[in-house]
């Protein structure tokens, strides 16, 4: 079992991480898992002050969910996603996931150290590169930015980067990525 | 046979399309195909001045190869391939393609009607997202226009935001992503 097994490369892998909350509730939020050596069974994500972070410094075990929904990806980024978005909630699989992991995780610093334990490959695709969907995830690189942010230029710089962005999104997205700029729109007024 | 079978969703795909010129080599060159029902066969293509317009004029034929390979993308935006980037020649498949199609074509004042007329997936994969090979599809966008532009001032603008996604690319990117910015770089000294 290796992490490129999964559908990590090289690089850093954009997925949904999925963990516990205290009162057994799904914690999900879009994270990067930095990967060295695709081959081998460990990797790291930075976790910030988050309850992914919390979640894990209590329960040393993080979920990751590899995933292609723009709307999926919007939603995490701000609130946890229901039961209804699961297609098993043990382990915790979001429906149209193409793979699972299950990592033990240990905080070290700013960093999560992770080992892959387990995993599944759920269904496998072929897709078309879409500048759309890239660009929702570019735009919630600094839509989560702009929501903690207090310097008024700041936000107005990240805010002008969104709506550079949304306008790929209409031009080369379909209906997933409109919707998730929907969401991202609503974050940002 | 509908375009969703070979990864084609609705929006503007990007893969590489594939032409033969009149001395009977290949041209390579990205594209975006404009898919508006993507479980229909018909679509379309914008196709600026370019050998692929002169091909498609000539042959009425246009193939398409949906793949994820940096480095081609960015070879394909500034030189035909050459033959040992293939796996097949008849029809025209680039190794590692996950699928490819056969398109009848028709130029219409900018664009090219486009009509699925046979295809076949490779392989389909599971791949996590990876905002260092998102970063070389946009920066390709930017150095395509880069590289014909005569105005200093655009051409410097372009510039900063092709260093932008260098910076992301370097950031969250495989050897692929970095070997694909060489090829970039170099066009944008």
């Amino acid at each position: 079992m290796k992490l490129a097994d999964f559908g990590f490369i090289e690089g850093i892998n954009e997925i949904i991480a999925v963990t516990r909350n205290e009162d057994g509730s799904l914690n999900t939020a879009p994270i990067g898992i930095i990967v060295e050596d695709c081959n081998s069974t460990l990797a790291r994500a930075r976790l910030f002050r988050s309850h992914t972070r919390e979640n894990v410094k209590r329960d040393k075990v993080m979920y990751a969910n590899v995933i292609w929904d723009a709307e999926i990806f919007a939603l995490a980024s701000f609130q946890d996603l229901e039961q209804d978005y699961f297609e098993s909630l043990e382990p915790p699989v979001l429906k149209n996931a193409l793979s699972w992991c299950k990592f033990r995780a240990m905080l070290r610093g700013a960093y999560a150290d992770l080992e892959l334990v387990d995993g599944k490959v759920l269904r496998k695709d072929v897709r078309a590169v879409n500048r759309g969907f890239n660009a929702v995830i570019e735009a919630l690189v600094h839509a989560t930015r702009y929501v903690i942010l207090k310097d008024e230029n700041k936000k107005r710089e990240l805010k002008e980067r969104i709506l550079y962005y949304y306008e790929i999104a209409k031009k080369c997205g379909r209906d997933k990525e409109k919707k998730a700029f929907e969401i991202i729109l609503e974050k940002i007024h």
